[in-house]
Parts: C-alpha cells; sequence; structure tokens
C-alpha cells in the first residue's frame, strides 16, 4: 500500500520513513513538509494540490498549523487519515469526528501500541482485583519538567473509571503518619538518567500482588503505532478509529 | 453466612479458618476431618450425618478420598459447594458436573485470585501484541523437584490457546547458534531460597516492552481465593462455576 | 555450641528456636524469660541465677527492661552476648561499650544480613557511579504509619555519608515544574497489601542503570541475623561487633 | 584536554564523538581513519605521521589491523592510550603491557562503567552472602546467536573466582526431577525484541534476597566508558590500567 507522509522531514518523520523501508507491505510515495528535502528517497511536496501519486492513507506527524491542509486535501482526495499530530484545539478534534462521516478517520492520544494495551490491561485487571491496592510508579529523564507524566495520570485515570468508588490520588509520602488511606492511589514520579519510559501498576493484596509493566527505550514506538495504524485504517468503513478498536480492546 | 469447612484440620483448612475468623461477613459453625480437634473454636464433626448446623456453603480442602461423602452430603442437603480439593480423578470430576445441575458448583484448577487473574490478562494481552515474543519467567524456592511450575505450564498453555499460529516451547538457551526461532516460547525455571511463587509474562516488541507479573509471598493466597469463592457459590443458581467466572474473566 | 536465649517465649524468640532447631551445629540449652513456658524443649529460666548449662553465646531478643539483668549475668559468667533488643537508651549503649572491652558484644541497628549487604554494596556503588542519579524506591504494608521507612532512610544517609557533594532528599514529585534537581535524591513510599518489605537503590545514568534490590518475605531475616551473629561473636576476641564486621564490609 | 579519536568514522567513533562535543574539559582535534571524511568537525587523517595537533590522549576504537600503528605513534610521542579495539591477539596484549612501562594505557574486557561496576558488586556481595543461591537472568534482543551473553558468562565466573567452593553452571531446568542442586548456579537467557542488555544477579536467601540488575539501552555506554578513561589515563603514571582500578573496586 501506498502512503503520503505528512511532517516527512521532522524528526518522527523519518523515523517513520525508516520504518517503512524495511517493509515489504507498504511505501511512502510522497512527502509533504514545510520546506524541500533533496536527500529524500520519495519526493517531498510543499504544496498538497501537487501530489500526483495514488495514495492508499495518509500519515500525518506534521505540526497543528498544517491541520486544516491536510484535512482538505484527504475530504478532498477520500483518502484514509493517521492524525498523529498532537497539540490540536477541540474545533480541529470535532472537524475531524465530522470528517469520519465521509471517510475512515485514525485518531488517538498515544500513538504507541504498548501504552495502549497497558491501559487496556489495566482497565481489565481492575475490575478482577477488588479490594487490591492500586499504586503507578513511573520512570523518566531527569530532564523531564512535568511529574507525574501524562501517561501515568491516563493510566490513573483509566483505573478511576472502571471503579466503583473513585480514588484519590497522591504523589508522596512523609513523616510519622503517612499511613495509606483506604482509596488512596499512590502515583510515584521516578527522575534520572536517561530513562526514555516505565510505567508500572501494580495490584496489592493479601500475600500476593499483581504488576503491569510497559518499558520505552527509544520514541520509535510511536512512529511504529503510526504505521500499524495507517495499515489498519486504509482497508476500514467510514468512521472514527482509535488505538483502541484497533487493538480489540 | 455460615460455613462448613471439611480438611479443617489441615494446614490449608487452618489457613481458612483465621482468615474467615478476621471477616464479619462469614462464619465457621462446623468442620469435618477424620479426627477430632478438642482446641477448634467450632464442632469438628468425624461423620457428616452429625452435622446439624445450617449451612450456606461447603469449602472443600480435604483429600481426594473422601470426594464422594462430601459431594453426597451437599446433594442431599442442597448446599452450595466449593470444592479446592486437588488429585480429583476424571470420574470425580463428571461428577461435579452432574452434580452442579441440583446445586451451584465451585470448581477450579489454582485457587488463587491473582493467578486467574493473570491467566485473564495474559490472554487478552496475546490477542493485542501480535507480533511481540513472549517469554515467561517463573520463580521458585529451591527445593522444587518440577521444572517449569504447573502455573508457567498453563500460562504458555493460555497463550497457545489465544495464539492464531501456536508456539513451541523451549526451558533454556546455551551454546553459539542459540537464536531465537520466531514463534519460540522461553520459559525459563528460577530456584534459589525460599522463593514462595513468582510467575512473568514478557512480551518483547520493538523499542517497548510490556511484563505482566504475579508475586506470591505465602500459600494463604489459596485459602483467600477458597473464601471468596464460598460468598460468591453460596448466591449462585444451579450449576458449575469457576474462578474466571467469579472473576468476569 | 550451646546458647542462651533470652526472651525465648516471644514472637521471635520463637522464630530463632526453630530456626536452631533445624542446625546441627547449634543448640538452645536453656531459655529465659519472666514466666516458664512447658511446652519449650529446653528449660525456661525466670531468675538467671537458677542456670547451670554451660552457655558459648547469650542471644537477647526480649525487652529493654531487663537489659540490665542480661549484661549482669553475661559480664559475670563472661559468655559471649548477641544484643539485639530494640528500644535501648544510650547508657545502655554505652554500657555495652563497656562490657566489650571483658567479654565480646555484638550490637547492630538492624539484625537482617541482607540490609546490611544492601547497605554495604549502596556504599561501594556510590562510590564508583559517579554522576549517576540516584532515587530509593521502597514497598511496605498498607498499615505501616512512617514514610520512608527507617531503612530507606539508613541507606539514603549511607549514600551522603559516601558521597563528596551532599544530596537533598525529595520524597515525591508533582505539578508542571518538577523538574530534578542536581544533587537531589528522591525517596519514594509505595503502600500495598501486605508487602513484608522492598527497598530498591536505583542508580540512572546515560544510557544504562543499576539497581539494587532487597526483598523481605518475613521477619525470619532478624531472627537468622541473631543466629549467624552468635556463632561468629563466640569465637571473637573481646570487643564490639556489628553486622558490618561479621559480613567483611 | 585534547583527544587524538582513532577510528573515528566507524559507528562507536561518531559516538565518541558526540559525547565530546556534549562536554566542556575535552575536545576532539584529530582523527585518523583508513579514510578521510569531510564532513567531520575535526581533520581526519589517514596517516598518523601526518599529525601535528598536541595530543594529551588517545582513544583506539578502530580495528585490530590497525593495532601496531596506533600503537608506534603513542609509544614513539609518548601519548597516554586507550585501547578499546576487541579481537587483539595475545601477542597484542602483551605489547601493551610491555607499553605500560613507558606510557599510561588502559586496557578493559568492556568499556561499560555500569558492567564493570557490576563485577565489582557481584563479587563483594558473594563475600557477604554466604549460603544463597545465585541465579543470573541476562535479556537480549532476539538476533543474539549466543547464549548465554559473554557478560552473564563473565559474572558468572567472577562469582566463581570469589567463591570458596566452585559453582556448576546450569543454563535450563525441566522435567519431574529438575530440583536445584547445591553448588549450581542457573543462568538464564531470555531472547525477545530489541532489548538492547540486562543483567540481573539474584541471591535467594531465606525469606529474603537481594537482586543487582544492570540495564544498558544503547551502546552509548561503551563509548562514555572509553571517554572517561581517556580523561582517567592522561593524569596516570606510566602502567596498564583497567576500568576496575579506575572505578576504585
Amino acid at each position: 500500500m501506498k502512503i503520503l507522509l505528512s511532517g516527512c522531514n521532522g524528526g518522527m518523520g523519518k523515523t517513520i520513513s525508516s520504518l517503512v523501508a524495511e517493509r515489504d507491505d507498504m511505501e511512502i510515495v510522497a512527502g509533504f513538509d514545510s520546506s524541500q528535502s533533496p536527500d529524500s528517497p520519495f519526493t517531498v511536496y510543499t504544496e498538497l494540490e501537487d501530489v500526483q501519486e495514488k495514495i492508499d492513507a495518509i500519515i500525518d506527524f506534521s505540526h497543528f498549523s498544517a491541520f486544516d491542509k491536510i484535512v482538505d486535501f484527504a475530504e478532498d482526495k477520500k483518502i484514509p487519515l493517521v492524525m498523529a499530530t498532537t497539540g490540536l484545539s477541540q474545533t480541529d478534534e470535532d472537524r475531524l469526528k465530522e470528517l469520519s462521516k465521509s471517510i475512515p478517520v485514525f485518531r488517538t492520544a498515544n500513538m504507541s501500541i504498548g501504552v495502549n494495551v497497558l491501559l487496556g490491561l489495566v482497565s481489565q485487571a481492575e475490575k478482577m482485583l477488588q479490594g487490591f491496592d492500586i499504586e503507578i510508579i513511573e520512570k523518566h529523564h531527569n530532564k523531564k519538567v512535568d511529574a507525574p507524566s501524562g501517561t501515568a495520570l491516563m493510566l490513573a485515570n483509566a483505573i478511576n473509571e472502571s471503579a466503583a468508588e473513585k480514588f484519590t490520588f497522591t504523589y508522596g509520602r512523609e513523616g510519622t503518619s503517612a499511613k495509606r488511606q483506604d482509596k488512596e492511589l499512590g502515583i510515584h514520579a521516578v527522575r534520572g538518567g536517561t530513562i526514555a519510559g516505565e510505567h508500572t501498576v501494580l495490584y496489592a493484596g493479601d500475600d500476593e500482588n499483581i504488576e503491569i509493566k510497559h518499558t520505552a527505550t527509544s520514541k520509535k514506538v510511536f512512529a511504529k503505532g503510526a504505521v500499524e495504524a495507517a495499515r489498519y485504517i486504509a482497508v476500514q468503513k467510514n468512521g472514527l478509529y482509535d488505538m483502541k478498536k484497533m487493538l480489540g480492546l
């Protein structure tokens, strides 16, 4: 199948490019970005109307400022779209919903397959492990400014959605009267070195524990998710799809 | 609710006893075993026909030689039954199936809630993590004679049941041409000290891994499972139930 | 060798008792406690002057109120002493120091061999891993009132003792400007279920991490440490010994 | 300080190059390789006699075929040398020993600081943890042909060197009579995905375990080790140095 890669000159664009190059079942036949790229193995267009190639799916990993151009093009040409750009406004998200009535659209908060599987497993586990105490431990590099990570919060919120009685979150414990409360969920942000990302959900019960852990060692996992999404969206009916749907969660 | 505990003098019986003593929602009102036990907080009968107490559920953690007596009694008195004894014959298992037409019967291969949740999560994960390599690492004490553990094999078989293409199992790797094969599933039996039981299923993908791990620190987890099963079975309709059903897997 | 066990009727006393019963190289020949114990396999004395047995070492795991009696007896009879009782005053500790001029005395803050090894390794690692970020993660049961654990603080202090530039401790991170500072050491207190005790020291560097982890699954580890200490102290010269010395740290 | 980087065009050479570029305390002032490299930020020489720059230390990460040229140059100019090339013959190693009488020479089997710290800690732990069972678990990507890894074998051999009674190694357990023997050391080679390298040494005792684990997420750790070695060797007296010495193990 033939891919148009929007945002092909960026870091994520290049990662997608090299991932697709290793596969037999797909090919990037055209790129789109704000500037040309003479070294690129495919033609890089700066205007979408110049694209002549037949396209089976678009992957957009560019910038929210290019959003309307991409969506106009996909809508006009009726090409299935994987929208992986972050920082979209609510208006943009609404437009994707509308667009999905006329073409298949893939949109998800986190493109990593593993993180989405983790989310699915955590919701499953929550239902089964009534009465277990839950704690989340996440580890990231020492340059990260926010704590806890967005993914840790996604996990905590997913647990609360499945829970009958809601948890309150705590971000650290210290002192001589720091006893854990019944519906407390501790989220621990470990920071150090160059750790790319690790998330563990711990279910601690009576004499037994279950841990579900995801480790990412590079940003390649997001590129991989987008590529899998392109393969998937190309053969779907019109509609709005996300990673959960793709993974059958 | 009121429990008859069969096999009350054994190690598991005593563990169940002390677990129930901590709860407000149930009580052991009678025990059954081959000998009397003067120190027991409840009457221990050596003949089931002597039992006069009203019983809401029976937990049997005795010995397969007592199987028929227990089942006759449960059938006769129409009392929901949790059958946790191991080593039953196929004839015994068939009788339980038959029995479940007239009373609610709970029967499961492994009474630990955590191990059953692990099994459920592993089947879920398998469907979602296409193309990930799977390996199982289990750890037990240095007195254990068999390797890998029964639970590790249950996990491996559960993975194969969910898998489109079956895995072949390998139990160790050594040498200069020990490269992993495509549909190979390594099962590693770590042994040492007094480790009660740890099972990890590793899904290794491109730059990301998921691990699902269960740790048991005592045999109390089996007792706990049986007690939860009693509470559950007491309010079910006739039929055969297991841990999966109870946990909604 | 022949042991006098002081505090033999308590929980720790019984654990020591059963540990020694499994060994060929030592034997408890007498116990000392505030009340007699008819079921005990050895004579339990309520007055130390009644003890007639020849003793090679005393293990005291009783109560600080019995401190002077034990020390008087050890001093008078010139018997090597393992003092494992907690809550001693500074006066008591000073007396032990003085006592060690005339008999071999074993005294340590934490009787677990593993925790002491952990402390030793952590000091070693600190010297070798210049520029690595250090974080401590400890896990305990949900009934524990203080956070972080005393052992976690011992570890953090041991790291600071080995460090050229001191670390400041942080007990949690939250918010949009929670970036790790250069000489910050995060200590994370995870709480849940019945976890007996787990301490991990993480050294995170550029693309590589080292973790040193200790897991205890019961209080038996303290008993074991005391027994090993008895075997060790019985053959030492006069002086004050601790676990570090015994382990050659 | 000023570095000559031999093998600067190779993968490891480029990694060293970018590592040094981030530092204020050193600079690569010249490269040496079999071909020129016009894009290089420093002059790349194809003949060492052309080098005019003042050099404080040489890092060689080239190929054993260039060994004599490098060593001749270092000896002639009296420049401290970090020899990180693999596949040297015994004759080469002997020459390094001889060379170390007239200049400071750094030579080590594994340039990763973390792996060397792991080795040091493991030897320490072995002395302290008498009677603990030891098992090694290593994890690598699914393309690795040999099992167990060279580093796992280094660890196992280091343990045996410290051990009073030697261990026999086992590489997997399977069957109904696979009970662990007393002086058995299990080495488990887990394979999957793109795991760069993880080594865990487990010490399992009575109700307590210690684990020492090293995780590498890229080959950059070897480059880093070589750079640190250069900074170290530049200020040493004549002699043969290795990572252990540098780390004070």
